[in-house]
Parts: C-alpha cells; sequence; structure tokens
C-alpha cells in the first residue's frame, strides 16, 4: 500500500518510459510553449503511468514551485469561490496548484499573509481586493509576478482584472429611479489601510451612486452609511439609514453579503422587502438567487475574471512584462427585493 | 519603499539586538517549548524592529517551512470559514502560516491536492471531511503530522477532530418528532470514493436518522433522497421527496448548504415553510440565522474544532506520536423553519 519505501521516480525515467529525451519532459513539466499536443499526452500519460511527482522543495532551487498564491480579504464572501472555480479551470490542464491565504482583519494582517507567500516562492500571486497600499502592491509585484483584481489603479508593475464598477452602480441606481424611487441610500465600506482615494472598487460603487443621484436632481436624497462588505455591515448600515426620518424606500447595499446583513435589520424593524424598503445588492452570489431570499444583484461573471487572471499569471510567469487590464462589463439582475415605492400606488 | 536592494536581516542580527545567543532566536522562531515570554517578547521586538524575515526554502532545508496545510472539501459551505478562524486563532501567536487548497470534485482530484500540499512540505496537515480512503490518509499521515476532521474512523497514525454527529441528528429527528411529525424525510450525501461505510459524518446523520424513526415505530415513514451537501444537491434530493405521495412534512437536510437548496425547491413546488413543510438543516451556519431564513439547525461550534485542530497539529509537529480523538457534543438551535404539521391543528 505505502510507496514510501520504493525508489522515487525521476525525471529520466518518465523520459525512458516515454521514449523522448528529458528535455521534452522537462518542456512539458514547465508547461512550456512550442510543445505539441502530441508530445504533451505522450510524456503526461508516462507521468500517470510511473506516478511521478516532481519535488517541490528541488523545483523551487531550480526557480519554479509551480504554485499560484491566492490572496482573499476573507472565506465568507460567496463571490470568491466563483473567481476560484475560474481560476482553478485555467490552471487544470498544466501543473500549476493554487493556494490560498486570508488577508485577515486590516492592511497590516494582509501585508503578513503577502509576504508569507512570497516567503514561499510562490510563480505567481492574485490578490483579490487588496488593502494595502499601491507602493506595496508595486514592491511585491517587483518580486512575483502578480495580478490584481478589483482595483482600479493603473500600474505598470502588475496585471488587473476588474469589473466596470462604475457601469454596475449605474445599473442599479438607474434600476430603482425607474422603479419610481428617490429616497434612495446605499451602504458602502469605510475605507482601510489606503490613501488614495476613488481605486477601491467600494469606493466607485459609492462614488457612482452619489453622481447618478446628482444628476437626477436627488442630491438632496443622497444617504450614505459606511460600514462595511460582510453581513455585520450590512447590518449596521441598514439601521443607522432606517433611523432617518423619512427613511428611504430603496437600499443600494455595495456587496450582496452586506444585503444579507440588511435583510435582517429590515426584518426586525418588522420592515417587509420590497412592500416597504426594496433592497438590491451586487455580486449576484449564488445565494441571491435562492428563492426565499431573491435579491436583486449585479452580476459580474466571477468565473470569467477568475479564468482571466488565471491566463495572466501564466503569461507572467513565461516572461510577459508590460502590464495589462482587463474589465468586465457587468449586467443587472432583477428579482423580487425590488419594486416600486410604496407610496407609488397611492 | 523597496528594500529589494538591502541586505536581508538575518538570525544574527536579532540576536545582537536583542542581546540573546542566537540558540534563543532559533528556539522562540520554532515556537519551541521551554522559552519564557519575556524572551519571546525580546526577540519579537527585535523581529518587529529590524523586519527580520526567515526564508521559507532555507527553513525548508533546514527541516520546517511553518506553514500547516488545510485541505477543504470546497470553499462554498459556510461551516468551513467557522473552522478556520479557530485555527487561525490558535496560530496567531505562532509563526505558522496556514495555506488552503480545495479537494475538487471527486477522490482523485483530492488525492492530487493532498500531494500538492506534501510536495510543499508542510509541516502540519489538517484535513477537513476528506473523501480518500483510510489507507490513504494513514499513507499521508506517515509523512506529515495530521489531523483529520469530521470522520469517525479510529486511525492510531493521525488525530481526529469531530462532531458528535449521532447525538446531532438524534435532536434533529426527536425535535420534529416532538412537534407531531411522522412523514420525516432525509436529504443524505451519496458515498464519494471511500470503502468503508459508516464512517463518515454523512453516514452517520443518515444512519441516525433511520435508526431513530425505526425506534419511534416510524419505520414504514423513512423515506431518504442520496444526492450532496450542497444547494444542488438540496435541490435534488428536495424534488425527489416532494414527488413522493403523501408527501413528507418535515425534512431534514444533513447540513444547511442542502437545506438552503431544498427551500427553493419548496418554493417552486407552491410550499410554504413551515406552514407546509417543516425543514431542519445542520451545521448552524451564519445564514441559517438570516432572518428571512431562520432555519433550524444543529450547532457544532467550528470555532471550538479549528482552534483544537490547530493545537494537535502543533502539538504533533512537536513529537506527540500518540492518536488522539476530540469530539465536540452538538446542540439544537430551534428557528421558525420548523413546526408542528399541518394535519396537527385539524
Amino acid at each position: 500500500m505505502s510507496t514510501r519505501q520504493r525508489r522515487r521516480v525521476t525525471i529520466a525515467d518518465v523520459a525512458r518510459h516515454a521514449g523522448v529525451s528529458t528535455t521534452a519532459v522537462s518542456k512539458v513539466l514547465r508547461s512550456a510553449y512550442g510543445v505539441s499536443p502530441a508530445m504533451r499526452d505522450r510524456v503526461r500519460a508516462a507521468i500517470d503511468e510511473l506516478g511521478y511527482r516532481p519535488r517541490a522543495a528541488a523545483r523551487a532551487m531550480r526557480g519554479r514551485t509551480y504554485t499560484i498564491g491566492v490572496l482573499l480579504p476573507d472565506l465568507r464572501n460567496p463571490f470568491f469561490p466563483d473567481i476560484l472555480d475560474g481560476l482553478y479551470e485555467q490552471l487544470a490542464a498544466t501543473d500549476y496548484q493554487a493556494i490560498i491565504v486570508t488577508g485577515g482583519p486590516d492592511a497590516k494582517a494582509e501585508s503578513r499573509a503577502i509576504d508569507a507567500l512570497v516567503d514561499r516562492q510562490v510563480d505567481g500571486l492574485l490578490m483579490v481586493a487588496p488593502r494595502v497600499a499601491r507602493a506595496r502592491l508595486e514592491e511585491v509585484a517587483g518580486q512575483v509576478p502578480a495580478v490584481v483584481l478589483g482595483l482600479h489603479e493603473k500600474s505598470a508593475r502588475y496585471d488587473t482584472v476588474l469589473d466596470d464598477d462604475e457601469v454596475g452602480a449605474e445599473l442599479v441606481v438607474g434600476h430603482l429611479i425607474g422603479l419610481g424611487h428617490r429616497r434612495i441610500a446605499h451602504i458602502g465600506q469605510r475605507a482601510v489601510g489606503r490613501g488614495r482615494a476613488a481605486a477601491t472598487l467600494h469606493e466607485i460603487r459609492a462614488a457612482t451612486y452619489a453622481r447618478v443621484m446628482r444628476e437626477q436632481g436627488l442630491e438632496g436624497e443622497i444617504a450614505v452609511a459606511l460600514t462595511s462588505y460582510s453581513e455585520e455591515g450590512g447590518y449596521q448600515g441598514a439601521r443607522e439609514l432606517l433611523a432617518r426620518s423619512p427613511r428611504p424606500t430603496a437600499i443600494f447595499a455595495g456587496a450582496d453579503q452586506a444585503a444579507f446583513g440588511a435583510l435582517t435589520a429590515l426584518h426586525e424593524a418588522g420592515l417587509s422587502v420590497p412592500a416597504d424598503v426594496s433592497l438590491a445588492g451586487y455580486d449576484n452570489t449564488r445565494l441571491a438567487g435562492l428563492s426565499q431570499i431573491s435579491l436583486t444583484s449585479v452580476d459580474q461573471d466571477g468565473g470569467v475574471m477568475g479564468r482571466t487572471a488565471g491566463r495572466l499569471l501564466l503569461e507572467r510567469v513565461e516572461g510577459r512584462r508590460s502590464a495589462v487590464r482587463f474589465s468586465v462589463t457587468p449586467t443587472l439582475v432583477p428579482r423580487r427585493s425590488t419594486a416600486p415605492p410604496p407610496d407609488s400606488v397611492a
């Protein structure tokens, strides 16, 4: 049963078994360009038959660990698994393995988590909605090929994959105004750890909300609660907004996760959705589609974002130096949580 | 801004700065026993002031990577972050970093994910609800100190942290019978990849459901749909059960995640919860507490399980060889999704 006593299979064994050169095997292992599909299949078959496993430490000494590090802010946001599924799909045909660390509660903890991945010599780094400052991201990108997902800052050092958050927020606010709402409030995320404004997705969603309200002559109705994109944040934010008089007839939460918390606060206040208050989120997480919740949300296709991030990382590992930017245009998914405001039927 | 040009801080620099021996610094770095709190604080202060970071590869060559590998079946089950929070809490005061990989759709993919962690020379391995066979788990445990969470099989090679799933399932079925239900159905998980029966938490929850039904003279009412502990699985399972005639008045889903999918199926069938059908889950995830869902569930304290798993792993890394078993006794959290059956008021 145990294979620990057996001699470890080497790259030379694989080459002999496949009837090719060790250089060819090495190229397949590196997922290098210029390998024919037939050659790849042949080498892979030999690898499977012999049970060859490259040693990570030995590989690291030769310069590659075949590891992609992924930094997530947390494991609770149900949008992140969508991104990861896309990344896994992109890496499935390669020898790369994704390892995940979470960033923790603040920029300092996140910075340590990034260090942990760099110290483990990952070949590439995907940082999802990082909180550390741009200078720090650029420093990291100088050490390891990096892709940043969700930040709008432009950089020549790393690639960027993002949702067009301006379009997404316009869709939500436009939808609510179209239903007849005027007192539309927003739950956003308080800035954490980053100096420059207008670069995070949170800031863009909040700024776009305010801009559309002004453009529609609703400047006097702007009401923003800045908490966090979490259930707790949404709960606190909704409580803060519902204490206003008159209270809002619609709430745009910057993330589904926050909208779920807002639902609890609305329920506790004895208000029904959408009869008393309409509610919309952002991310179109699977839970938003659950019939009991049926939350109007913005779909930004996390799968495409994850697949793209994976492709860009592999290109960078292979040597690309120029920075690219990939933007997904989101769409609105209207559900039962939004309807005309209560006074519009009077 | 960049520190890449500077000479890297060494362990000797830290020792000099702290006024202690390099052996003492090394002991603190290893989180070894027998270091006084004062010594640890002094060395840690020097490490922080100088910005010392041990090289992971160099450490690996010396035998430690200060990495705990975590295998999760997926990232969508909202119970897993509770476990991880407990683990992080346990590791916070040490130099250990947790890295996460997901096991993928089947035992073969999971086995590759485990290999990936072993190849990256993790010092310890936490495997959450693994699908691979026990022989494979024991093989892995022979290579790396290992803790298995959620399996009931006994092993002398690894530690086990588990929920007393028998007690949990008894609580749910007893609660439903106490409310007056007789046609109580169960949504379970089809066995995947493991030979031995009665060892997975899924199997124990399903077997306990059947046992309690029999003990209560309800053998003829036993109805089980075996799908998976996921939203899709719960949806399919509930559709299968609702097609029965007469249909069940209560459904016990083996996991909250499956209960969420069952909710959608119930809603689509035009049935209301709990007026037409009562529904209970397992795991007491945060979403179960959301007012719109308010799902009766079983709490098994993932935080305690994660902290314990972390403590056991650190003990094993320090040399413990005997296998221990830690069991959490679950509690029932009744919410609005369960009520007396419709015909009981007639």
